[in-house]
């Protein structure tokens, strides 16, 4: 899909993501920082994975996955800050052009965290 | 419980937080600034909630939620930059102190999301 210039925006500041997946156990979250995140030109969101054990083990069993991310320095619809609520299915990826793009800036990571985005709405 | 004094020091510094619940639906999440949530003597988490339907939904229907916050500027585990998972049961409150304490600094809020910490956890 189309990503949002909005959400580009937002990665270029500061910022906490946050990943949200459900498995056997519950939802569980883990967090990254927005300049950890690259989009690529087809709309997927590269993450990468340092830890994320759980994580990796969620995503095995449903692959649905939910990701918020904001910046209070970007505008939004109610004035400053601005908030994005992310939809779309994750793996997790050890090789190939997904990995090889981060791990060349991320050196200490042992996985990309893939996530094909299906929707992605602004929330704040 | 006894809240973390990093977790403390993070509410401080600007960010965003991430409130994951579990509904019917599956898993939602919202947002919410780490300069919006307060925190009790008693080891509770108030957030005004304007919006917030499907998350107090999903409260209804099963009080668990995981809670993340961080902040880039406060040194972690890692080096630069903490975060904390924090799991809890959350509750909707529209009158009581909880929500009084709340709504003189937060005008257009429409309850307090009290979330109830049984750990916070360092994961950054």
């Amino acid at each position: 899909m189309e990503i949002p210039e909005k959400l580009r925006e937002v990665l270029k500041k500061d910022g906490v993501v946050a990943i949200a997946t459900l498995g056997e156990d519950g939802p569980h979250m883990v967090n990254t920082w927005n300049s950890y995140v690259r989009l690529t030109t087809d709309g997927r969101m590269l993450i990468p994975a340092g830890y994320m054990q759980q994580t990796e083990a969620n995503v095995a069993f449903n692959p649905e996955v939910l990701v918020t991310l904001g910046s209070s320095k970007v505008p939004g619809k109610n004035g400053p800050g601005t908030g994005f609520l992310v939809k779309g299915t994750a793996a997790f990826v050890t090789s190939g052009p997904d990995f090889d793009a981060l791990k060349a800036t991320f050196g200490w990571m042992r996985a990309t965290l893939v996530v094909t985005i299906r929707t992605a709405t602004q929330t704040l």
